[in-house]
């Protein structure tokens, strides 16, 4: 099995290459494929000790940056890491999917135009795998990649995302929730109120309700379908309410020498709290939806998440993520999509 | 000045006559109306020192709680406090607007079916006034009671939560900004992509544009517009995170002794972030664009909330909210609100 891991796009190819390399000497069954520039890799591998035979480069000479329009980009940046990862995707049956810490635009813009859908997919999807209170971890599907949705997108968006929490996190019958503005099942906008009982009737979906978004880091589901624009919110205010807490505590502790002397006592419990609500470390935002599976991980990545990215993909491929998704669009009902 | 205060439909109705109470001894200029069960008010009122002259009962038999219908309770449940509140507010010239810890699907019903839309006003719209990193407040509108919106309805939202900044919170010039799923110009869903061209033209609006839901709690907004689902989406997954992380510290301290002792030292630090962190302590969800005010303030809230809410109330009466709503609507250009 062949993973391929693009170098270039994020702000540290050296963790890049790092993660990609302990990834390498923990998966003793898998190769990886370095896109990027042939120099800098070699310069980045020194030092490291690896087994060659499993670690190919794939050299590039251009790189796709965030100022760059994605699917202007793709289309003209041929020498780069990304679209030449994305042909070597496309062209190697040997190699099963693709990591990035490059623009999310650009990843999804190449996902798009040179890897197909899946059958019956009508939107792949972006979801990003996040920690919960519970030690578990929930699928936010979708978180961006698609703005505007119709219901049908959603229910694609449930099929999608629990054959990734069966595959990756073993859940078996992952929970599916809607994101909603309540619990009860009369709540929603007209989108929600659509997608709801299309859900009910799905038998390859565990659909249990409309969830408020408070909820989401709860450990009470295992997947939460948005559309694109709810979902991206709903991630990036999370993330806004994590950092005004961890800004306000640091600054307290940073204003009182009291603090300070207390901080010191509660290193073990901050560090283990910066742990656990760090996504960072927990992979990456996967992309749902393609022939074969892409990672996008987060451009300021440390190497262990591109450790975990690796892990993804692995477990995406073993587990045959893809037949598992059309078998579990195929096994849908002859919904009513008209909205 | 009067002000009418709904007493039961919450969680703590003592807590809500205590804050009145600590209100009418702070603003020397008000009269209260306490709305509720007679007998149950002078009872809580047993203790408690005031300017009986600035106090008034108005007598209730009933109470509307949260598992009623909304629309079915306003309508049939007559001699509740709430519909006996909106009764006096619509009809006295004298009562300024209303305060209710009730059932917030209650109190929009009967807004909305009591009291009559400011001329103009295309939807009243509900919003919560946040704290921020830089020690100033935000006004998230709509967070829920318009889970549908046209462009129109959110531009007519960021008048009125201009207006409110103003009014209550003195900020000259409020800077506005528009929910979306990235900063720039051309992010957004259909509806966030038609919005951003109105408000560009809009002089009563100091449009600053597009910004990402991490941004929420910044303090580089006085405004966020985004429809009644994205902002109800917003405002829980920011509870959710604040919670996330507080759990989690609080989870830790408690597993370990070293913890426990260096919690100590960081005692006042932990209470100030509780404090700065406390939507309760601050007032409450503003209605806005009825006749009159409206401020729905927590079901479980604490007497400071009520206090609060007094003060929100007497300063949008003071600074003629719905005149000025009226004139930043009578201003607006002649846009082109086709969707």
């Amino acid at each position: 099995m062949k993973i391929i891991v693009d170098v270039h796009g994020g702000d540290h190819p050296e963790e890049v290459v790092k993660g990609a390399i302990t990834a390498l000497n923990q998966e003793k069954d898998i190769t990886l494929i370095l896109a990027g520039k042939e120099e800098e890799i070699n310069r980045m591998l020194t030092g490291l000790s690896y087994d060659a035979s499993r670690l190919e480069i794939l050299p590039a000479t251009e790189e796709i940056s965030c100022s760059d329009e994605p699917t202007v980009a793709i289309r003209t940046k041929k020498e780069s890491s990304l679209v030449l990862a994305y042909n070597r995707l496309k062209d190697d049956e040997e190699v099963v999917g693709l990591i990035s810490a490059g623009s999310t635009g650009a990843v999804l813009a190449g996902g798009f135009m040179r890897i197909g859908r899946l059958k019956g997919v009508s939107r792949p999807a972006l979801g990003p795998v996040l920690p919960t209170l519970t030690g578990g971890k929930v699928l936010l599907m979708d978180s961006g990649a698609n703005v505007d949705c119709k219901p049908v997108n959603l229910c694609h968006f449930a099929v999608m995302a629990s054959a990734y929490m069966q595959a990756v996190e073993g859940v078996k019958n992952p929970r599916v929730a809607l994101l909603c503005n309540g619990t009860e099942d009369e709540k929603g906008n007209a989108q929600v109120k659509a997608t709801f009982p299309l859900l009910k009737q799905m038998p390859s979906v565990n659909f249990v309700g409309n969830m408020e978004a408070r909820e989401l880091l709860s450990g009470d589901y295992d997947v939460v379908v948005a559309d694109g624009f709810a979902g991206n919110v709903a991630l990036k205010s999370v993330e806004g309410g994590v950092k005004t807490v961890t800004s306000t505590l640091k600054a307290g502790i940073k204003s009182s020498f009291m603090a300070k002397i207390g901080a010191l006592f509660m290193k073990g419990v901050l560090k283990n709290m910066k742990q656990r609500l760090d996504v960072n470390g927990q992979g990456g935002a996967v992309l749902l939806g393609l022939k074969k599976t892409v990672v996008k991980v987060h451009g300021s990545c440390k190497a262990s998440a591109v450790v975990g990215a690796v892990s993804q993909v692995k477990k995406m491929a073993e587990f045959d993520i893809a037949t598992a998704i059309t078998n579990g669009l195929a096994e849908m009902p002859a919904l009513d999509f008209a909205e």
